[in-house]
């Protein structure tokens, strides 16, 4: 067995507002050879989620905070290299949530093994990963969706909305999306089926709401917060139900950010607004595997990926996030 | 018949900020006699509401704005002294929704026959009424409260907080309060059964909360909003339910009022904000008075009440629920 050397980014410094290359770092690191029970896994395709964004505050939250100096933890999937196990061969594919490696030496019990003939691996970080899955649970769990509804899905070019509303769609609502260029506005109308479609930096939000939606909105899945949060709740129906799922714009807060003038709007109208991430409702992982993939091989479901090449690139896939520089799934391929 | 004299209030003014006298006026007005299916009313008690005050904005919401130089509808129970109906002989007592008014004529139709041998009048319009079912459903139906959790009430010392805080003690809850005044808070403690309370003047909600419940909270029963909304959702435990039934520290606002600044927690934590009132869940009323009216009689659930006396002091006993004039549920007796 010979030496392997794989980079890494690490978190260089907290990011203060927008994160910057320089908060970053890629190091060089000398991997030692799989002991009993581990492997070797090189990368193929490394995740880059809005979330982590929240890990790089020193605080405490549902995921602990990334370490100074440390490699950032995220989701990526590869190949097994080297093998000291007979549960993963080489030649097997895994996901895995080790970080922003290159590759690296992992004990099995943490890798999932994955199928590159089922779909293609990149797919297991978006549309059959997290961000669909989270799209998924956000619908069915986090806002009970009901056919027939209204939908309004926020950051709805993502990976998480833009699967959302072609699941809204599927399930017979009516689908409503904000996106952050006229591209991207096309995109949803033309391409993934949304039913109207709008420029968040264009116009005043409620008013392009009341215009898709005249009766009002019974469903508001929130990707962005702050605003976007504001003009749903003006213009839910009695009963509407928000699924809380992220709030990009304010992800690079660098003072807390007030919440919503109308919160209280709540009470009469009787709306429920749910906080969720996906592994509140790991219990539908087979149903959403069936469904969404069922629906990818029907046509029904397509999905968008922005891929960027090499780890020296991840810094920079990282701030596009919050730049709009994705449609659908970032990602950064290694191999 | 004789002609009938009655005296009613009306706004007379919209109010800017908290409500002044000088927004109300007692206007006198010649009642006609009842004709065929009709029954003259005289007001025993009159139902004084925090919820009314949004009712004198003019703005579209789940109740209808009161209208300037109208007679304010609101909660009544009296006495029927004419009749003309044999739905409802003289004698009966009934319960109403047709304003601050000393008496009226109306169809038979829109009165609640109540019987004073069962329970007091004035509690059909505090623990047996509105209120006391805003508190039980809630607990049980916006906040699916479950035995043992941990269960904070804000304006406990109120006509909902306090039956609120009784019931979640009488399920095995842990229940923390808070009120305006040292008395409220000893009253909370020593009579009513509250595990902890404390007056929301003095010192750090937050740092109040920790002291009160070390493992944070499962539920907040939110009368209050702002600061104490804000509070309490720094320190709920994962997947805790927030049943947001008023917001009175907002009810006089002149310009909006920016939401939490925390609400964002809700996501990592999933938590639930469920806006209601009382009115969603009328499907519960025959449970809540079964329950509540045993509790009564059990000796488990007690109640305060705050009269004031005559028609003339209504405005003052409306503006007195702002300053923290009550304990229990707040009325102007009228015979």
């Amino acid at each position: 067995m010979t030496e392997f050397i794989s980079r890494e980014v690490r978190l260089k410094a907290r990011p203060t507002g927008m994160p910057v290359e320089n908060n970053f770092e890629v190091a060089e690191v000398t991997l030692d050879p799989p002991r009993e029970g581990q492997v070797l896994v090189r990368n193929h395709y490394m995740s880059v989620d809005p979330y982590m964004r929240g890990r790089m505050y020193d605080r405490k939250s549902y995921a602990p905070p990334f370490q100074v100096g440390r490699v950032l933890d995220g989701g990526a999937v590869g190949e097994i290299v080297e093998s000291n196990s007979d549960a993963l061969p080489v030649g097997s594919f895994v996901q895995s949530g080790q970080g922003w490696r290159e590759a690296f030496v992992s004990d099995v019990d943490t890798l999932v093994q994955v199928d590159p003939q089922l779909a293609p691996l990149s797919s297991y970080l978006g549309v059959l990963g997290m961000p669909g899955m989270t799209a998924y649970v956000g619908l069915f769990n986090a806002a009970e969706m009901k056919e027939g509804e209204t939908v309004f899905v926020s950051g709805a070019a993502g990976a998480v909305g833009s699967l959302a509303g072609q699941i809204a769609r599927i399930k017979g609502c009516r689908v409503l999306g904000s996106a952050g260029s006229d591209d991207k506005v096309a995109h949803l109308v033309d391409d993934l089926g949304f039913d109207y479609a709008f420029n968040y930096k264009e116009g005043n939000l409620l008013q392009r709401l009341q215009e898709g939606a005249p009766d009002g909105l019974d469903i508001y899945f929130d990707n962005v917060g702050a605003d976007h949060l504001e003009a749903a709740i003006f213009h839910m129906r009695p009963f509407g139900r928000l699924a809380l799922c992220g709030a990009i714009a304010t992800y690079n807060d660098t003072e807390p950010r007030p919440g919503p003038i109308n919160l209280s709007m709540a009470i009469g109208l009787g709306l429920r607004l749910q906080g969720f991430v996906v592994s509140h409702y790991n219990h539908a992982r087979d149903d959403f595997i069936r469904d969404v993939s069922g629906w990818i091989k029907e046509g029904q479901v397509k999905y968008d990926e922005t891929i960027l090449a090499g780890i020296d690139q991840a810094p920079a896939a990282f701030a596009g996030l919050f730049t709009g520089a994705n449609t659908g799934k970032m990602l950064v391929k290694l191999v």
